[in-house]
């Protein structure tokens, strides 16, 4: 179902209920029942050598054969060891897998998955909060993710900063997933409907936008140079229960995720002079906590 | 004079003369005439401690009582000893200036500046190529620059990433310069309006985007330790003409900038199966080039 908030809702000015606070303010009291847990299946942890963690929420919505070869490469442990981060391009994205040599595929991995850039608004329930867009015909909310609507009757998800997407070749290779990308910069909304996403970094992201920019062609390191090492990459659910990591996602069908894109779009905390009185999808960051257990 | 290109333009395919071209390759190909050499007293050279080098184009069309202070401080070597880059916030910000024990400022420095956050539209020229905003009534650019427009006849810059704005405590406080700031995430267009933009940094961004990010509250890094020492500020007019850097804009009125903004808009390079069809300011990085001498 097909479900699209009000247009007008953006341009007023913050409910009074929330006046002068924050949007971190509003997430961080937001009751218990606002947020989703992430299934242990789609938490990602990256092992960079250094000891640092990344993490990434995957989401099979919209390219559910990509995501799977991903679980299965993790759990078979296809990129350990060998795998880096090797490209680190400022302002655009860093990239990691095998750059050389990777070792044959497992068995369950789909080696030409089918291009998985958009799939039918059908079945999604979008809350759009009337923003508007430079791009597609409507944006929104869907399930925690940022999705863009357009005129077809198709959707897809949305590339902002530390959204997760696999790496290709030219069309119409799609890519298989062993070789994937974060944003690191202002949203490359243009890859949107031509690249499989796959998730978003939700943890950790520091960690890949403050490695050294790479000198060659597109942020490429040199031939046996790397960003970083990794050392893991595993699902939570492969850690036992009692050490993996847990986090929550605010549901964007909560009053306090209405509250906060209000305010996103509408900042009257103390420094402010004039709310802008709009916001565009890749400057809310869908709030993510880390769950103590 | 206030000159609006038709909405229509940016939505039609790539010019058939740019067909497969690259926006890069597009601006590489432009002849010099399309180009504006940026005057060295708005030039503005930050010499990191490891010899690392950012370059700054200063901005005096919006905020030029806040940028004749910056150029007042560089030249009275008012930064040097001791300011540093103390603040390293991930996907927003790096800060820069005197953390503590700022020297006196240079006489001719106006220490309450007015609100340069917006001017009129009256006397400027701005293109808009019909592009689509989720923030103001219109977008475009003036002189190279992107450019706000909004409803009640005022223009302000935009905060795109490498833009630089100048630090200030709450309202009425606007700053005077002496701490300055550069995004370097997605584009926190909240801040327009309520902040004095001075510049943009157009060359040497990645030694900023890779400072490792600052561990207390807002970025900073904790008392006592810097993310880098800042042993140089000058405007290139200072510098002998012999070695001085210059640095030219493509002219947002030259034929080859419409082109770059419509294959901004429509990349129908290899690699791209599904053109855009439009595109965010923030997304068209007004092309800047090095001039060898």
């Amino acid at each position: 179902m097909l479900s699209l908030a009000l247009a007008s809702f953006l341009f007023q000015q913050a409910d009074p209920d929330v006046a002068g606070l924050t949007p971190n303010e509003i997430a961080d009291a937001a009751p218990a029942g606002d947020w989703r847990a992430i299934d242990p299946d789609h938490l990602l942890v990256i092992g960079l050598a250094d000891g640092d963690e990344v993490t990434i929420e995957l989401n099979s919505d919209f390219a559910p054969v990509h995501v799977a070869n991903i679980q299965a490469m993790a759990r078979e442990g296809f990129w350990i060891p060998g795998a880096s981060v090797y490209r680190v391009q400022d302002n655009y994205v860093v990239q990691w897998g095998h750059r050389d040599d990777a070792p044959e595929l497992p068995a369950t991995v789909e080696e030409n998955p089918p291009a998985e850039y958009v799939r039918p608004v059908e079945g999604l329930s979008v809350r759009s909060f009337g923003m508007r867009d430079s791009y597609a015909a409507a944006v929104g909310f869907a399930n925690g993710w940022p999705v863009a609507l357009y005129a077809d009757g198709t959707a897809s998800l949305t590339h902002c900063y530390g959204t997760v997407g696999v790496g290709r070749d030219l069309s119409p290779d799609t890519g298989t997933g062993e070789e994937l990308y974060a944003v690191i910069g202002h949203a490359p909304r243009h890859l949107d409907r031509n690249i499989a996403i796959v998730g978003r970094v939700i943890d950790g992201m520091e960690h890949f936008t403050s490695l050294t920019r790479g000198t060659e062609t597109l942020g490429m390191y040199p031939e046996g140079e790397i960003a970083a090492g990794i050392v893991r990459v595993a699902l939570a659910s492969q850690m036992p229960p009692e050490t993996r990591p847990a986090y929550g996602v605010l549901r964007e069908d909560s009053t306090a995720f209405a509250r906060y894109v209000s305010v996103r779009a509408n900042r009257d905390d103390a420094f402010y002079d004039v709310p802008a009185g709009g916001v565009d999808i890749c400057n809310v960051q869908v709030p993510v906590r880390r769950i103590a257990r």
